[in-house]
Protein backbone atom coordinates (compact mmCIF):
# COMPACT_ATOMS: atom_id res chain seq x y z
CA UNK A 1 0.00 0.00 0.00
CA UNK A 2 1.18 3.00 -0.84
CA UNK A 3 0.03 6.20 1.03
CA UNK A 4 -0.31 9.39 -0.16
CA UNK A 5 -0.62 12.27 2.61
CA UNK A 6 -2.54 15.28 1.20
CA UNK A 7 -3.15 18.36 3.05
CA UNK A 8 -5.58 20.65 2.02
CA UNK A 9 -5.39 24.52 2.45
CA UNK A 10 -2.77 24.06 5.19
CA UNK A 11 -2.34 27.33 7.14
CA UNK A 12 0.65 27.17 9.40
CA UNK A 13 4.00 26.64 7.86
CA UNK A 14 5.04 24.65 11.72
CA UNK A 15 1.85 22.27 10.66
CA UNK A 16 2.95 21.42 7.74
CA UNK A 17 6.71 20.63 8.77
CA UNK A 18 5.81 18.73 12.03
CA UNK A 19 3.50 16.10 9.54
CA UNK A 20 6.62 15.98 7.42
CA UNK A 21 8.51 14.65 9.97
CA UNK A 22 5.73 12.71 11.58
CA UNK A 23 5.66 10.97 8.07
CA UNK A 24 9.27 10.14 8.46
CA UNK A 25 8.72 8.56 11.27
CA UNK A 26 6.54 6.19 10.10
CA UNK A 27 8.04 5.37 6.89
CA UNK A 28 5.87 7.65 4.27
CA UNK A 29 7.10 9.97 1.99
CA UNK A 30 4.63 11.18 -0.48
CA UNK A 31 3.38 14.72 0.53
CA UNK A 32 0.88 16.72 -1.45
CA UNK A 33 -0.20 20.66 -0.24
CA UNK A 34 -3.24 21.80 -2.08
CA UNK A 35 -2.77 26.04 -1.93
CA UNK A 36 -0.48 25.74 0.78
CA UNK A 37 0.97 29.05 2.82
CA UNK A 38 4.33 29.47 2.08
CA UNK A 39 6.96 27.68 4.21
CA UNK A 40 10.11 28.87 5.46
CA UNK A 41 12.28 28.65 8.37
CA UNK A 42 10.14 27.63 11.20
CA UNK A 43 8.39 24.86 8.97
CA UNK A 44 11.69 23.46 8.03
CA UNK A 45 12.97 23.23 11.68
CA UNK A 46 9.85 21.60 12.24
CA UNK A 47 10.45 19.29 9.72
CA UNK A 48 13.83 18.48 10.99
CA UNK A 49 15.44 15.62 9.30
CA UNK A 50 12.54 15.42 7.23
CA UNK A 51 13.17 18.33 5.24
CA UNK A 52 13.50 15.93 2.01
CA UNK A 53 9.90 14.99 2.35
CA UNK A 54 9.01 19.11 2.40
CA UNK A 55 11.38 19.15 -0.53
CA UNK A 56 9.70 16.40 -2.33
CA UNK A 57 5.89 17.13 -1.83
CA UNK A 58 4.04 18.40 -4.52
CA UNK A 59 1.55 21.80 -4.64
CA UNK A 60 -1.85 21.57 -5.91
CA UNK A 61 -4.20 23.93 -6.94
CA UNK A 62 -7.34 21.81 -6.47
CA UNK A 63 -8.01 18.92 -4.27
CA UNK A 64 -9.17 16.79 -7.54
CA UNK A 65 -5.82 16.73 -8.48
CA UNK A 66 -4.17 15.76 -5.50
CA UNK A 67 -6.23 12.54 -5.51
CA UNK A 68 -5.47 11.05 -8.81
CA UNK A 69 -4.63 7.65 -9.43
CA UNK A 70 -5.23 7.10 -6.02
CA UNK A 71 -7.48 3.97 -5.37
CA UNK A 72 -9.19 5.30 -1.95
CA UNK A 73 -9.74 8.52 -0.68
CA UNK A 74 -9.89 8.75 3.00
CA UNK A 75 -11.53 11.73 4.79
CA UNK A 76 -10.49 12.99 8.57
CA UNK A 77 -12.83 14.91 10.67
CA UNK A 78 -13.01 15.86 13.99
CA UNK A 79 -16.69 17.37 13.54
CA UNK A 80 -18.97 16.97 15.82
CA UNK A 81 -22.22 17.86 13.15
CA UNK A 82 -25.35 19.50 15.44
CA UNK A 83 -28.59 18.55 14.99
CA UNK A 84 -29.43 21.00 11.86
CA UNK A 85 -27.21 18.79 10.23
CA UNK A 86 -28.80 15.15 11.08
CA UNK A 87 -29.32 14.22 7.49
CA UNK A 88 -25.85 14.84 6.82
CA UNK A 89 -24.25 13.18 9.78
CA UNK A 90 -26.11 9.96 8.40
CA UNK A 91 -24.53 9.78 5.03
CA UNK A 92 -20.61 11.48 6.01
CA UNK A 93 -20.39 10.10 9.37
CA UNK A 94 -21.96 6.86 9.78
CA UNK A 95 -20.04 4.49 10.06
CA UNK A 96 -16.98 6.75 10.63
CA UNK A 97 -14.01 4.58 11.36
CA UNK A 98 -11.18 4.82 14.32
CA UNK A 99 -8.37 4.92 13.07
CA UNK A 100 -7.30 1.44 14.06
CA UNK A 101 -10.53 0.11 12.19
CA UNK A 102 -9.37 2.04 9.06
CA UNK A 103 -5.86 0.24 9.62
CA UNK A 104 -7.59 -3.25 9.83
CA UNK A 105 -9.82 -2.49 7.15
CA UNK A 106 -6.88 -1.87 4.98
CA UNK A 107 -4.46 -4.57 5.91
CA UNK A 108 -3.64 -6.88 2.85
CA UNK A 109 -4.35 -4.10 0.06
CA UNK A 110 -2.43 -2.94 -2.45
CA UNK A 111 -2.88 0.13 -4.49
CA UNK A 112 -2.51 4.39 -3.33
CA UNK A 113 -4.91 5.30 -0.48
CA UNK A 114 -4.96 9.24 -0.07
CA UNK A 115 -5.24 10.43 3.15
CA UNK A 116 -6.48 13.94 3.77
CA UNK A 117 -6.62 16.11 6.23
CA UNK A 118 -8.13 19.59 6.35
CA UNK A 119 -7.58 23.39 7.40
CA UNK A 120 -6.74 24.07 10.42
CA UNK A 121 -9.83 26.10 11.45
CA UNK A 122 -12.42 24.27 10.02
CA UNK A 123 -11.34 20.77 8.74
CA UNK A 124 -12.62 19.54 5.36
CA UNK A 125 -15.74 20.92 4.10
CA UNK A 126 -18.57 19.14 3.62
CA UNK A 127 -18.88 18.65 -0.15
CA UNK A 128 -14.90 16.97 0.09
CA UNK A 129 -16.05 14.83 2.92
CA UNK A 130 -18.84 13.73 0.64
CA UNK A 131 -15.89 12.88 -2.09
CA UNK A 132 -14.05 10.72 0.53
CA UNK A 133 -14.54 6.98 0.00
CA UNK A 134 -14.56 6.15 3.81
CA UNK A 135 -14.31 9.00 6.37
CA UNK A 136 -12.41 8.37 9.34
CA UNK A 137 -12.35 10.11 12.95
CA UNK A 138 -10.22 9.88 16.21
CA UNK A 139 -11.97 9.22 19.26
CA UNK A 140 -11.59 12.10 21.50
CA UNK A 141 -12.93 13.81 24.80
CA UNK A 142 -16.17 15.54 24.32
CA UNK A 143 -14.84 18.40 26.27
CA UNK A 144 -12.57 19.60 24.10
CA UNK A 145 -12.13 17.30 20.95
CA UNK A 146 -10.32 19.64 18.58
CA UNK A 147 -6.82 18.49 18.15
CA UNK A 148 -4.09 19.76 16.97
CA UNK A 149 -3.66 18.68 13.33
CA UNK A 150 0.23 17.53 13.34
CA UNK A 151 -1.14 14.94 16.72
CA UNK A 152 -3.83 14.11 14.74
CA UNK A 153 -2.14 13.20 11.71
CA UNK A 154 0.78 11.61 14.08
CA UNK A 155 -1.95 9.14 15.40
CA UNK A 156 -3.13 7.51 11.99
CA UNK A 157 -0.01 7.62 10.66
CA UNK A 158 1.45 5.44 13.55
CA UNK A 159 -1.77 3.14 13.21
CA UNK A 160 -1.67 3.11 9.23
CA UNK A 161 1.88 2.08 9.55
CA UNK A 162 1.44 -1.31 11.27
CA UNK A 163 -0.49 -2.67 8.08
CA UNK A 164 1.36 -4.99 5.94
CA UNK A 165 0.18 -4.71 2.32
CA UNK A 166 -0.39 -7.35 -0.03
CA UNK A 167 -1.38 -8.47 -2.69
CA UNK A 168 -5.29 -7.65 -3.52
CA UNK A 169 -5.36 -4.73 -5.34
CA UNK A 170 -8.20 -2.20 -4.90
CA UNK A 171 -10.35 -0.48 -7.72
CA UNK A 172 -8.94 2.14 -9.65
CA UNK A 173 -10.13 5.31 -8.86
CA UNK A 174 -11.88 5.70 -12.30
CA UNK A 175 -13.71 2.50 -12.44
CA UNK A 176 -15.32 3.24 -8.97
CA UNK A 177 -16.25 7.75 -10.55
CA UNK A 178 -17.94 5.30 -13.34
CA UNK A 179 -19.75 3.22 -10.96
CA UNK A 180 -21.39 5.99 -9.33
CA UNK A 181 -21.54 7.73 -12.88
CA UNK A 182 -23.59 4.88 -14.67
CA UNK A 183 -25.67 4.33 -10.84
CA UNK A 184 -26.51 8.16 -11.16
CA UNK A 185 -27.94 7.22 -14.53
CA UNK A 186 -29.63 4.45 -13.52
CA UNK A 187 -31.47 6.26 -10.70
CA UNK A 188 -32.84 8.39 -13.11
CA UNK A 189 -34.15 6.43 -15.80
CA UNK A 190 -35.80 4.58 -13.12
CA UNK A 191 -37.08 7.52 -12.07
CA UNK A 192 -35.91 7.66 -8.16
CA UNK A 193 -37.02 10.83 -6.51
CA UNK A 194 -34.95 13.69 -7.72
CA UNK A 195 -34.57 15.09 -4.24
CA UNK A 196 -33.02 11.62 -2.88
CA UNK A 197 -30.33 11.31 -5.29
CA UNK A 198 -27.19 12.99 -4.08
CA UNK A 199 -27.55 11.52 -0.48
CA UNK A 200 -28.09 7.63 -2.26
CA UNK A 201 -25.10 8.21 -4.34
CA UNK A 202 -22.97 9.46 -0.92
CA UNK A 203 -24.74 6.49 0.77
CA UNK A 204 -23.50 4.03 -2.18
CA UNK A 205 -20.16 5.64 -2.17
CA UNK A 206 -19.27 5.11 1.64
CA UNK A 207 -20.73 1.25 1.06
CA UNK A 208 -18.33 0.89 -1.90
CA UNK A 209 -15.43 2.30 0.26
CA UNK A 210 -15.98 -0.02 2.94
CA UNK A 211 -16.39 -3.12 0.83
CA UNK A 212 -12.87 -2.23 -0.47
CA UNK A 213 -13.78 -3.52 -4.46
CA UNK A 214 -10.99 -4.72 -6.01
CA UNK A 215 -10.98 -3.78 -9.62
CA UNK A 216 -12.96 -7.02 -11.03
CA UNK A 217 -15.44 -6.48 -8.57
CA UNK A 218 -16.06 -2.99 -10.04
CA UNK A 219 -16.09 -4.25 -13.72
CA UNK A 220 -18.51 -7.00 -12.88
CA UNK A 221 -21.05 -4.40 -10.99
CA UNK A 222 -20.68 -1.92 -14.24
CA UNK A 223 -21.50 -5.16 -16.50
CA UNK A 224 -24.48 -5.92 -14.19
CA UNK A 225 -25.76 -1.96 -14.21
CA UNK A 226 -24.98 -1.63 -18.19
CA UNK A 227 -27.25 -4.71 -18.75
CA UNK A 228 -29.89 -3.58 -16.36
CA UNK A 229 -29.90 -0.43 -17.99
CA UNK A 230 -30.08 -2.07 -21.58
CA UNK A 231 -33.20 -4.33 -20.54
CA UNK A 232 -35.06 -0.86 -19.41
CA UNK A 233 -34.32 1.09 -22.87
CA UNK A 234 -35.43 -2.34 -24.60
CA UNK A 235 -38.43 -1.97 -22.55
CA UNK A 236 -39.24 1.47 -22.61
CA UNK A 237 -38.40 1.02 -26.59
CA UNK A 238 -40.96 -1.85 -27.11
CA UNK A 239 -43.32 0.52 -25.13
CA UNK A 240 -43.42 3.36 -27.25
CA UNK A 241 -43.82 0.82 -30.62
CA UNK B 1 -7.24 4.70 36.27
CA UNK B 2 -5.83 7.82 37.24
CA UNK B 3 -3.51 8.68 34.44
CA UNK B 4 -0.40 11.39 35.66
CA UNK B 5 1.49 12.49 32.83
CA UNK B 6 5.24 13.67 33.95
CA UNK B 7 7.43 15.52 31.65
CA UNK B 8 11.19 15.09 32.52
CA UNK B 9 12.84 18.14 32.39
CA UNK B 10 11.01 19.59 29.53
CA UNK B 11 13.39 21.75 27.35
CA UNK B 12 11.05 23.72 24.90
CA UNK B 13 7.25 25.31 26.20
CA UNK B 14 5.98 24.80 23.01
CA UNK B 15 5.88 21.06 23.63
CA UNK B 16 4.44 21.22 27.19
CA UNK B 17 1.88 23.32 26.07
CA UNK B 18 0.83 20.70 22.90
CA UNK B 19 1.11 17.52 25.28
CA UNK B 20 -1.58 19.54 27.58
CA UNK B 21 -3.37 20.27 24.67
CA UNK B 22 -3.28 16.01 23.67
CA UNK B 23 -3.94 15.52 27.31
CA UNK B 24 -7.07 17.51 27.61
CA UNK B 25 -7.89 15.65 23.79
CA UNK B 26 -8.24 12.37 25.54
CA UNK B 27 -9.45 13.36 28.93
CA UNK B 28 -6.41 13.96 30.91
CA UNK B 29 -5.49 15.94 33.52
CA UNK B 30 -2.70 15.38 35.75
CA UNK B 31 0.53 16.94 34.61
CA UNK B 32 3.82 17.10 36.51
CA UNK B 33 6.62 18.71 35.66
CA UNK B 34 9.98 17.89 36.58
CA UNK B 35 12.48 21.19 36.18
CA UNK B 36 10.33 22.50 33.64
CA UNK B 37 11.72 25.23 31.41
CA UNK B 38 9.66 29.00 31.70
CA UNK B 39 6.36 28.36 30.12
CA UNK B 40 5.33 31.87 29.08
CA UNK B 41 2.86 32.83 25.77
CA UNK B 42 4.23 30.13 23.27
CA UNK B 43 3.45 27.17 25.79
CA UNK B 44 -0.13 29.02 26.76
CA UNK B 45 -0.56 29.55 23.11
CA UNK B 46 0.46 26.18 21.77
CA UNK B 47 -2.27 24.62 24.83
CA UNK B 48 -4.92 26.61 23.00
CA UNK B 49 -7.96 25.30 25.11
CA UNK B 50 -6.13 23.08 27.77
CA UNK B 51 -4.70 26.27 29.75
CA UNK B 52 -6.29 25.08 32.53
CA UNK B 53 -3.77 21.91 32.36
CA UNK B 54 -0.96 23.85 32.24
CA UNK B 55 -2.24 25.98 35.44
CA UNK B 56 -2.87 23.12 37.30
CA UNK B 57 0.44 21.68 36.66
CA UNK B 58 2.77 20.58 39.86
CA UNK B 59 6.36 21.90 39.15
CA UNK B 60 8.67 19.37 41.42
CA UNK B 61 12.76 19.58 41.20
CA UNK B 62 12.59 15.72 41.13
CA UNK B 63 11.66 12.73 39.62
CA UNK B 64 10.97 10.85 43.27
CA UNK B 65 8.51 13.60 44.17
CA UNK B 66 6.68 13.35 40.88
CA UNK B 67 6.02 9.45 41.34
CA UNK B 68 4.79 9.51 45.13
CA UNK B 69 2.22 7.64 45.12
CA UNK B 70 2.15 5.69 41.87
CA UNK B 71 1.02 2.49 41.39
CA UNK B 72 3.04 1.77 38.50
CA UNK B 73 5.52 3.83 37.02
CA UNK B 74 5.85 3.73 33.14
CA UNK B 75 9.10 4.87 30.98
CA UNK B 76 9.30 6.06 27.19
CA UNK B 77 12.10 5.40 24.94
CA UNK B 78 12.78 5.97 21.38
CA UNK B 79 16.34 5.11 21.92
CA UNK B 80 18.40 2.39 19.84
CA UNK B 81 20.58 1.03 22.26
CA UNK B 82 23.69 0.40 20.26
CA UNK B 83 25.88 -3.08 20.75
CA UNK B 84 28.01 -1.98 23.11
CA UNK B 85 24.74 -1.47 25.62
CA UNK B 86 23.67 -4.86 25.22
CA UNK B 87 23.57 -6.00 29.12
CA UNK B 88 21.19 -2.91 29.07
CA UNK B 89 19.07 -3.32 26.67
CA UNK B 90 18.29 -7.10 27.90
CA UNK B 91 17.11 -5.28 31.15
CA UNK B 92 15.87 -1.71 29.78
CA UNK B 93 13.92 -2.59 26.69
CA UNK B 94 13.50 -6.12 26.58
CA UNK B 95 10.42 -6.61 26.41
CA UNK B 96 9.73 -3.21 25.62
CA UNK B 97 5.72 -3.10 25.20
CA UNK B 98 4.27 -1.18 21.95
CA UNK B 99 1.28 1.80 23.14
CA UNK B 100 -1.40 -1.12 22.07
CA UNK B 101 0.47 -3.73 24.01
CA UNK B 102 0.62 -1.20 26.82
CA UNK B 103 -2.99 -0.28 26.99
CA UNK B 104 -4.22 -3.77 26.66
CA UNK B 105 -2.13 -4.54 29.97
CA UNK B 106 -3.83 -1.94 31.88
CA UNK B 107 -7.36 -2.67 30.78
CA UNK B 108 -9.72 -3.00 33.67
CA UNK B 109 -7.19 -1.96 36.22
CA UNK B 110 -7.26 1.15 38.95
CA UNK B 111 -4.81 3.07 40.63
CA UNK B 112 -2.37 5.91 39.73
CA UNK B 113 -0.46 5.38 36.79
CA UNK B 114 2.76 7.76 36.01
CA UNK B 115 3.94 8.11 31.92
CA UNK B 116 7.06 9.53 32.03
CA UNK B 117 8.56 11.55 28.91
CA UNK B 118 12.09 12.29 29.12
CA UNK B 119 14.13 15.45 27.30
CA UNK B 120 13.72 16.73 24.15
CA UNK B 121 17.51 15.04 23.05
CA UNK B 122 18.18 12.82 25.26
CA UNK B 123 14.66 11.59 26.75
CA UNK B 124 15.20 9.59 29.80
CA UNK B 125 18.59 8.23 31.07
CA UNK B 126 19.01 4.70 31.71
CA UNK B 127 18.91 5.42 35.34
CA UNK B 128 15.69 6.25 35.14
CA UNK B 129 14.70 3.83 32.88
CA UNK B 130 15.52 1.28 34.92
CA UNK B 131 13.47 2.71 37.86
CA UNK B 132 10.60 2.08 35.97
CA UNK B 133 7.72 -0.62 36.20
CA UNK B 134 7.16 -1.16 32.64
CA UNK B 135 8.78 0.59 29.00
CA UNK B 136 7.04 1.48 25.65
CA UNK B 137 8.51 2.70 22.89
CA UNK B 138 6.30 3.21 19.84
CA UNK B 139 7.27 1.60 16.60
CA UNK B 140 8.59 3.91 14.48
CA UNK B 141 10.91 3.48 10.60
CA UNK B 142 14.45 2.84 11.82
CA UNK B 143 15.59 5.06 9.40
CA UNK B 144 14.04 8.28 11.46
CA UNK B 145 13.15 7.01 14.50
CA UNK B 146 13.39 9.88 16.81
CA UNK B 147 9.84 11.51 17.24
CA UNK B 148 8.63 14.86 18.27
CA UNK B 149 7.76 14.48 21.83
CA UNK B 150 4.44 16.42 21.50
CA UNK B 151 3.50 13.45 18.90
CA UNK B 152 4.83 10.68 21.01
CA UNK B 153 2.45 11.90 23.66
CA UNK B 154 -0.39 12.14 21.72
CA UNK B 155 -0.35 8.42 20.44
CA UNK B 156 0.53 7.07 23.93
CA UNK B 157 -2.73 9.12 25.37
CA UNK B 158 -4.88 8.15 22.45
CA UNK B 159 -4.01 4.55 23.01
CA UNK B 160 -4.20 4.97 26.86
CA UNK B 161 -7.87 6.62 26.61
CA UNK B 162 -9.09 3.50 25.04
CA UNK B 163 -8.96 2.00 28.37
CA UNK B 164 -11.43 1.63 30.27
CA UNK B 165 -11.14 1.31 33.74
CA UNK B 166 -11.70 -1.60 36.25
CA UNK B 167 -11.89 -2.32 39.94
CA UNK B 168 -8.33 -4.41 40.16
CA UNK B 169 -6.38 -2.43 42.23
CA UNK B 170 -2.79 -2.55 41.43
CA UNK B 171 -0.45 -2.72 44.63
CA UNK B 172 0.79 0.74 45.98
CA UNK B 173 4.58 1.92 45.06
CA UNK B 174 5.34 1.53 49.06
CA UNK B 175 4.73 -2.02 48.74
CA UNK B 176 6.13 -2.99 45.27
CA UNK B 177 9.85 -0.62 46.73
CA UNK B 178 9.38 -3.07 49.62
CA UNK B 179 9.35 -5.97 47.73
CA UNK B 180 12.27 -4.97 45.60
CA UNK B 181 14.35 -3.60 49.08
CA UNK B 182 13.30 -7.04 50.86
CA UNK B 183 14.32 -9.20 47.62
CA UNK B 184 17.88 -7.26 47.68
CA UNK B 185 18.48 -8.35 51.37
CA UNK B 186 17.80 -11.80 50.49
CA UNK B 187 19.96 -11.86 47.49
CA UNK B 188 23.07 -10.46 49.96
CA UNK B 189 22.15 -13.03 52.65
CA UNK B 190 22.28 -15.95 49.61
CA UNK B 191 25.89 -14.45 48.80
CA UNK B 192 24.42 -14.06 45.16
CA UNK B 193 27.39 -13.13 42.76
CA UNK B 194 27.23 -9.04 43.63
CA UNK B 195 28.27 -8.09 40.45
CA UNK B 196 24.99 -9.27 39.37
CA UNK B 197 22.62 -7.77 41.97
CA UNK B 198 21.57 -4.67 40.55
CA UNK B 199 20.47 -5.81 37.24
CA UNK B 200 18.52 -9.13 38.73
CA UNK B 201 16.77 -6.51 40.57
CA UNK B 202 15.95 -4.56 37.76
CA UNK B 203 14.57 -8.02 35.77
CA UNK B 204 12.64 -8.49 39.10
CA UNK B 205 11.07 -5.09 38.94
CA UNK B 206 10.53 -5.33 35.14
CA UNK B 207 8.75 -8.72 36.12
CA UNK B 208 6.67 -7.26 38.56
CA UNK B 209 5.94 -4.24 36.62
CA UNK B 210 4.63 -7.02 33.66
CA UNK B 211 2.85 -9.17 36.10
CA UNK B 212 0.62 -5.82 37.38
CA UNK B 213 0.59 -7.43 40.90
CA UNK B 214 -2.33 -6.20 43.38
CA UNK B 215 -1.69 -5.21 46.40
CA UNK B 216 -2.82 -8.61 48.58
CA UNK B 217 -0.52 -10.13 45.79
CA UNK B 218 2.41 -7.93 46.61
CA UNK B 219 1.93 -8.51 50.93
CA UNK B 220 1.64 -12.07 50.05
CA UNK B 221 4.85 -12.46 48.32
CA UNK B 222 6.43 -10.14 51.03
CA UNK B 223 5.55 -12.73 53.41
CA UNK B 224 6.87 -15.50 51.63
CA UNK B 225 10.20 -13.48 51.52
CA UNK B 226 10.45 -12.61 55.06
CA UNK B 227 9.63 -16.69 56.23
CA UNK B 228 12.77 -17.44 53.97
CA UNK B 229 15.07 -14.98 55.22
CA UNK B 230 13.74 -15.80 59.03
CA UNK B 231 14.55 -19.74 58.06
CA UNK B 232 17.98 -18.39 56.60
CA UNK B 233 18.29 -16.92 59.87
CA UNK B 234 17.65 -19.52 61.94
CA UNK B 235 19.68 -22.21 59.49
CA UNK B 236 22.91 -19.51 60.42
CA UNK B 237 22.62 -19.39 63.82
CA UNK B 238 21.93 -22.76 64.50
CA UNK B 239 25.44 -23.52 62.40
CA UNK B 240 27.09 -21.04 64.58
CA UNK B 241 26.02 -22.88 67.41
Amino acid sequence: MNLRVVLVEPMYEGNIGSIARAMKNFGFHELVLVNPCHIEDFGLAMASHAKDILERSRSVSCLEEAIEEANLVIGTTGKRLGNEQKHLRLHLRVPCLSPHELAEKLQGRDGVVALLLGREDIGLTSQELAGCDLVTSIPTNKFYPIMNISHAAAILLYELSQISGGETHMASRESLLRLLDRSKSLLEEVKYPEHKVDFTLIMFKRILGRAELTEREARTLLGIIKSIRWRIKDLATEFEE
